[in-house]
């Protein structure tokens, strides 16, 4: 990445919202958002972020080389229990209202660090919610870059699957996810970002099917659902196909690719900013809806995607917020007739002030 | 898998727990945990079990299909809340002391969960602690099965790297663990069981380092540390070779890996039924710190695996549990100079009545 990530930045931009919610502090230990605040990447740490913007980090002695080089500027304190170590940390400085996230902490965690904190001193913990999360879902210029190079790792895996020829009949499901996922790792990355899906004929009405040893067959839709991971990041994608080609394809399988292709064309049109993300879900259900075959596109149309694969913003019937420059959203709506099979069409965008930027620009033909 | 898997049995077992707990049902919404009480191998579900061992689960729409192929036998109510729907249903059908998971449960979630129960009826909710866990501890036969599958498939990918010949100066990390990772996928794998550390030279002196774009030199150290899943299965394994060969090796990184070898053995050795976990701890402990190394064994001897990759038992100095037949537990001790490189082996292990039963039978020399 050319952009450089301002981890202070970030922390002081949290440090704004403690006020709003009253606490001298916050304590995070959720692996995306200690990464998110202060570029450690292991899978053991938390970061203690006092209402000033100072801030300290923990983790166990397997990573203290490591975060010694990814967040030197860090006051460390090594534990296997970070958010327990920084608490008591917190409580020792005098913080009487600490923050910890709700969603993030289990309730067992949540008695430790409450121990730790010592409420003798009449300190006390406060649930905090999605701060962090509403921080993260406007993503900065160093972000897109690195949202955009591991879509590109997916876009090119999946153009060189389709030019190798290995989808077609007799081909086995799990097979073509094995080619497809060592392209990325040979592409440049780090991993997968999901369980690929590859999910042949009566497989691709299970919207969430893995990717089996189910024989691919002439005119079978073919759903194929898919992402890479590199420094933290991820895309998401889907494309279905017809095995053999569109001339292989019954009728229905046809009418209702058509169907979720103009449904997710509406969708990525809706993208914009102040755009309700309800709206963004109703542009592509009232499109199926009005086909006949709402009752079909079972699950919600989108979400942001960053460090978490799933993340704010989120697509749905009932989602409440609004769209804003910066945020990157995933535009799915799919049809699944059980015993049949189904189709979905995913594209990743990034909302700018003009058009939606697609970042997953694969064709969208059968 | 041939041996077949009683989920009744399972959920029999749990009821018989919720017994000496006071709880009259259980709500159960962590992943692995479902899977194990139910077969249902979905993202998002729960399972409600009572005390009489009677049970219903609960997932969203995507997964209407696959649930009822998994897991037939058990009423389903369909929700995206699921540990809330089941919560509600069990306050309606009168259980008034509901048990949850603290540990694998978010103070948000609880909260839900707690509301959804009911509490102007009197029922309340009830912390429970490990009754999953220590279940799965010991595992059944179908298990043993699938973790002697995975880990086969992982042996099988290392020899194929091994006999490539790509191990070798000028290599990336990151071309080794794509090479490795493709290997487990057309074995076998479904994927991988976490992030494939593949860290030579300095960067072997951090325990949980990824696979990065430095090229091996001839001497390096290059720790493997791998895994496959399949069926929900994990397997975990490390290797340390030097690039080379051992003639290419320094006195120093022979010395540090002859420690380490025979503290893994050690360890091997002690993993008897009735052996307490400390035990195993302090077989390989002991030998790397007579050999003046011990500040540089900065982590825990093993764990369980199953369907997480990290799970009961522990092997820790602070171990308070022992071992018992049909336990798997990794036996991994390191000795990490910092700025210099390391040294981890890893074997996993089914504890048995005799000889424990290594799983992962690969060469252990540089």
């Amino acid at each position: 990445m050319t952009a450089t990530i301002d981890y202070a930045d970030r922390r002081a931009r949290l440090a704004e919202q403690l006020e709003h919610v009253g606490c001298d502090a916050i304590v995070v230990d959720h692996p995306p958002h200690v990464r998110w605040l202060t570029g450690f990447t292991g899978s053991n740490g938390a970061v203690l972020v006092h209402a000033d913007g100072s801030a300290m980090v923990s983790t166990d002695g397997r990573y203290t080389t490591q975060i010694g080089i990814e967040a030197p500027d860090l006051e460390l304190h090594l534990s296997r229990n970070c958010a327990v170590e920084l608490a008591g940390r917190a409580g020792a400085a005098g913080v009487t209202r600490l923050g910890f996230e709700a969603a993030h902490v289990s309730v067992a965690s949540m008695h430790r660090i409450a121990a730790a904190l010592d409420p003798a001193a009449g300190a006390e913990l406060t649930e905090t919610v999605d701060l962090v999360e509403k921080l993260r879902a406007v993503k900065d210029d160093a972000e897109l870059e690195a949202l955009r190079d591991v879509a590109d790792i997916a876009v090119r895996a999946f153009e060189g699957l389709v030019e190798s020829g290995i989808i077609a009949a007799g081909t086995t499901e799990r097979a073509i996810a094995a080619d497809l996922e060592h392209r990325m790792r040979v592409g440049g990355a780090d991993g997968i970002a999901f369980e690929t899906i590859v999910a042949s004929g009566p497989n691709s009405a299970k919207p969430h099917a893995g990717a089996e040893d189910r024989e691919l067959c002439d005119g079978d839709l073919l759903t194929i659902d898919f992402g890479a991971a590199k420094n933290g990041y991820h895309s998401d994608m889907t494309r279905t196909l017809v095995v053999g080609g569109s001339e292989a394809a019954e009728d229905f399988a046809m009418e209702i690719y058509s169907t979720v292709l103009r449904a997710q064309l509406a969708g990525v049109a809706a993208a914009r900013p102040g755009t309700p993300l309800a709206d963004v879900d109703r542009a592509c259900r009232e499109v199926i809806a009005a086909a006949g075959h709402g009752e079909y596109f079972v699950h919600s149309t989108g979400h942001g995607i960053g460090l978490d694969v799933h993340e704010a913003p989120f697509a749905s019937t009932r989602s409440k917020e609004t769209l804003a420059a910066g945020m990157t959203l995933t535009i799915e709506p799919g049809i699944y007739v059980p015993g049949y099979g189904g189709v979905r069409i995913e594209d990743t965008v990034i909302v700018t002030d003009g058009e939606p930027e697609i970042i997953t620009p694969l064709p969208k033909t059968v």
